[in-house]
């Protein structure tokens, strides 16, 4: 048998609508709170922040909701992505497995992170809004949100954590070559920036700051909204274009998923992949097995308690239900950026407490050592972040060797590593080394959570 | 109309055989000559550093070779490449011009390297061979060998420009996370490399240079091949896939290139898409006419004279009738380094000389704007050796906005920027410079030209 095996979807099988969970969830999810009166927010109080459309989506539990027309004809730029069977990794593992790889890092900018920056351009330029502000930690959402403002010629600040900022240049000049502004965060540019930087004048920066600053500015300004990469059920709504291809290309393997791999940080590939699958088993369709892998340095499913809390450190963000390691909570200094938030994405914190998903944790050096077995074998280098689902996913092969089973295994190859090659270096010089957090802060950062009575 | 117009074919529609130019040239090439005899080379002369398949495919006059199973098999993990119409661009420009571009930047190489190190590998595996040497410059052709001798089990060692070993660790990581051994060059493995080294320590190494020491180490080992990024027919027969693809796409569009543009270091990402186009026309079809781009800085084609040179600075390689700016022409520091050849293809320069093609030099400056405006319209950023195409293209439509004239413009857009991006950093802030070569070194390397009576 031939060793690339490759599903590819014709354009008229591309999907043309994203796929909303809340249509199928057995319980919705806890209402998100106005943190000033811990009442369910309303549309209006969102609106500051993002266009009427965004919040209509954010709120639905339409099970379909079109993709419109310019965004899939954007998104035909790069999808439908391929779907690859790893067959040189099959056997590199000797495994029995059928491992399946969905890969995102086809898009313009190397991730999945287009699939919603393309479509929340597409609907702030509806809403004739010309400039939008957001954050970023590693840079791949800064560079995926500079790719669709200058398609739809909106211009696109991003507050970049600072630490990123000077440790990756090169993110930095993919999203000015797309012509977008980049900050380093903490900035004297808005309160929050300035408040911090008062108590600690060479402040690292963390995504929940970076957050704080460009909601801030989005808020004072008519013509300005905010846009969030991950989290929000919105966003991930968006990704489900992954998971729903993916069902098309499996259906052309004539194959089913055992079981779904994905890394989480805010979650939006994770839930980009596994939300389809996972209506088709609420509505009664087969069961999947859903691995979550994440950072042990960042352990929000694993460790983090399923409470109320902010989007962001400043806490301008409305409160909202989720797995989270508190707002105060910095991690340490890891290679996968991407993954380093404090909170999950309300819709996957309630399906993990639904029971509906695992989540696993696993150190830096185990993902690096997958990452390369997965480079030499299938021939792609993936992003750090990635590296935590091939980790998932070759841990999951090898059990079926052990236990002689052959099980099909689906995992989101959400990005390429291009632009991560110094945390390659860096590995292969013997220079990386696992990380923890600090306990003591991690407690306190817990001790920190507001407490909500109402909901 | 959509904005997003993407000619894809599906894999039954792959080519199946190379297209070789050979076969439909209107006079031959000149022979390549022994340098000791100043005969014609026989097979057996290059015999210990190519494989016997690779050496028949060099002097071939088959107007299709087959391409092997396995390597179709690999190719089609990324193709066939997308072509795309710049409908973008088209109106940034105003231009009445319908623009396309073939993207061969979604290789996992991120170029058109890999339409040949896949064949390389294969042809050499299939010898027997265990190990090969290369030379790189920018990196894009080790990157690709690297990638394809994992896929093969081939052992890859690539000695690289020291300049570029320095100024480019990435490329060096890519190597070596697909695990290829990259070794600075000059270096002190090779007699080649000692001689440099003992005349000055710090030499920043050259193509030649690199050339030189990879070639004597093959030559010296039984199991050991040498493989060459460009240049050789062989090599430019394997990247026609390109070019195969184009024409079965531009049908699709029902459109038919007026104009090709690609640009020229080596000149096999020139080759890919321009001679089965060409072919075409020699055979009594379509007439096209064909643009090479290449750096002002190294103007191989526009200035250098059609004289027989050696390949590499130590004078190791046969004698090649070729366009040569001489074998010691060391051109300036520019960040195109995939361009910085002294010598052209033998077939490129040949066809030059019968007037089937022309040649344009631009400067540095005038390619990054070219690709910053490329970026902006059409989300992809390019490698800096593939702005010279853009700048090409975009020319030859802004000439259609004059003469009012709607031609067809079908470029190559041979690779991505995200390994570049210290150039575009450069570029946008301001520190970029047009860059000249010296003329009396020029003149002294024209002036060491070989003389050669026989043939």
């Amino acid at each position: 048998m031939s060793d690339t095996v490759k599903y590819l979807l014709d354009e008229s099988q591309a999907p043309k609508s994203w796929y909303n969970l809340a249509a199928d969830l057995p319980e919705p999810l806890p209402p998100v709170l106005h943190p000033a009166t811990q009442q369910p927010i309303t549309p209006d109080d969102l609106l500051p922040l993002f266009p009427l459309s965004l919040i209509e989506q954010e709120v639905s539990t339409e099970r379909e909701i079109e993709i419109p027309r310019p965004v899939r004809d954007i998104y035909r730029q790069w999808r439908p992505s391929p779907l690859y069977r790893a067959r040189r990794l099959e056997r590199v593992l000797q495994t029995p497995a059928r491992i399946y790889y969905k890969y995102e890092g086809v898009s313009p900018a190397g991730s999945h992170k287009p699939n919603t920056a393309v479509a929340q351009a597409f609907y702030n330029k509806e809403a004739g809004i010309r400039h939008i502000t957001t954050e970023t930690g590693a840079g791949q959402w800064g560079s995926a949100l500079a790719f669709a403002g200058t398609l739809f010629d909106i211009s696109i600040q991003v507050f970049m954590v600072r630490v990123s900022y000077q440790q990756k240049p090169y993110r930095r000049a993919l999203m000015e070559t797309y012509g977008a502004q980049c900050i380093p965060s903490p900035s004297e540019l808005t309160e929050s920036g300035r408040a911090i930087l008062a108590q600690r004048a060479d402040h690292p920066g963390s995504l929940g700051i970076a957050i704080s600053e460009a909601v801030e500015l989005a808020a004072q300004r008519a013509d300005t909204k905010y846009a969030l990469g991950s989290v929000l059920n919105h966003v991930l709504l968006h990704q489900t274009v992954i998971g729903l291809e993916a069902q098309a290309q499996m259906d052309q393997a004539d194959d089913y998923p055992d079981v779904i791999v994905a890394c989480t940080g805010g979650g939006s590939n994770f839930a980009g992949i596994v939300f389809p699958f996972l209506g088709e088993q609420l509505r009664g369709g087969r069961q999947v097995r859903v691995l979550a892998v994440e950072p042990a340095a960042c352990p929000t499913l694993t460790r983090g308690p399923y409470a109320y809390d902010f989007g962001d450190t400043a806490h301008l963000t409305p409160l909202t239900k989720m797995h989270t390691l508190g707002s105060t909570f910095t991690p340490p200094g890891f290679h996968a950026g991407g993954l380093r938030y404090h909170g999950m994405a309300p819709l996957i914190s309630h399906i993990k407490e639904l029971g509906l998903i695992d989540a696993r944790a696993y150190q830096q050096l185990d993902c690096f050592e997958a990452g390369m077995q997965f480079a030499r074998a299938e021939g792609i280098v993936p992003a750090p972040e990635a590296n935590h689902a091939v980790r998932g996913a070759i841990d999951e092969a090898l059990r079926c060797k052990e236990e002689g089973v052959s099980r099909s295994i689906l995992f989101n190859l959400s990005g390429h590593g291009h632009f991560d090659m110094q945390a390659y270096m860096d590995f292969l010089a013997g220079k990386l080394s696992d990380q923890t957090y600090d306990e003591a802060e991690l407690a306190m950062a817990l001790a920190g959570l507001p407490s909500v009575t109402a909901a």
